[in-house]
């Protein structure tokens, strides 16, 4: 799971260097005592924090305290929260403003919605 | 080695956010195919890409491609670039500027020198 976690990460770093981006994985992110993003991007005009996540499965949640760490970091930072989903092989982008939030707080992504709701990565970034 | 640095970077990343800032380390920062710091910190208006060395000796340097890396880093996140060294236990930094370069083309701090030519931390972050 980790593995995976990192290797996805490491692809979205990449993504963002081939666009004239600036972009780093950031350390411990799952463990660190102070919110924290899982990657940090910009090109000195826009700056995202990016919580990202890859899987298999047609659905993914983000916990409500990752969601509120994200919030909060990128409020003091001054970036742009985002949230990134590989599903199986394709990336989606999403705007916090754009996700329904479950009963606990939780940010859940349908695949088969995830066309409509989300942004590609050319979006994202011009 | 290893943890000697990364527990210096955790204590610079601590620092910040003592102060207002939102801070990390970055993962693989020795490592990444990537230009990048070791520890990025911003408050929104000031941010700073950091590269941070402890040392227990009186002299610390600071390889060419390290360097180079920190600028171009920095010119495209928009950071400002500045090395941090705990040399023992008080941190010092500083501005490119005001080092000297070797021979090699590395940036050599003596310790002896440090008060001198750096900047305290309050002044970095005021």
């Amino acid at each position: 799971m980790k593995a995976k976690g990192s290797n996805a990460e490491r692809q979205l770093v990449e993504m963002f260097w081939e666009k004239g981006y600036a972009a780093i994985r950031v350390a411990g992110s799952g463990s660190s005592r102070f919110p924290c993003p899982d990657v940090l991007a910009s090109n000195g005009q826009k700056t995202f924090a990016v919580e990202a996540k890859a899987t298999k499965t047609n659905y993914q949640y983000f916990r409500k305290d990752q969601i509120e760490q994200l919030i909060n970091f990128s409020q003091t930072f001054n970036s742009e929260p985002i949230l990134a989903v590989k599903f199986s092989t394709k990336w989606y982008f999403f705007y916090l403003t754009n996700l329904s939030i479950t009963k606990n707080g939780e940010y859940a992504i349908k695949k088969k919605d995830a066309e409509e709701i989300s942004i590609s990565f050319e979006e994202l970034i011009s």
